[in-house]
């Protein structure tokens, strides 16, 4: 079984990463691009034989206790 | 207009992140997790009068000579 979480900033939050990034893109060419904003994603896999409402669960714990600073940062998961 | 670009590590390559967060999650009680592999999540905004091959062929361009290090990631572009 597998599971994607991917972590963002929230909305509200400054992205001085993706700031960079996008500060740089018009002396490549690239003007069309208003907004970049860099988040991280988790690919997560899980044992064959765990029966899904526990998969679900640890997943929600890996995502809510370990990966995501609650101040700045949301979370959301993807299931394959 | 949207798109996401994704970048993870080539399958081959260690990922020293991912290795450290999996060590910790059995004392946790997650032990059914088996896998964890970090990547980069990136959110682009795109003007809206924007051709789609236009914004297509610059995203490409984005994610393939600034956000990739082809020598160890690779990349993937999902629309919106």
């Amino acid at each position: 079984m597998k599971a994607t979480v991917i972590v963002t900033l929230k909305p509200t939050v400054l992205d001085p990463q993706g700031m960079t990034i996008h500060r740089n893109l018009e002396s490549l060419g690239l003007a069309s691009i208003t907004d970049v904003r860099q988040g991280k994603h988790f690919d997560i896999g899980l044992k064959d034989d765990v029966p899904a409402e526990s998969a679900r669960e640890q997943v929600e714990r890996l995502a809510r206790e370990v990966l995501t600073n609650p101040v700045i940062e949301q979370y959301r998961i993807v299931w394959e």
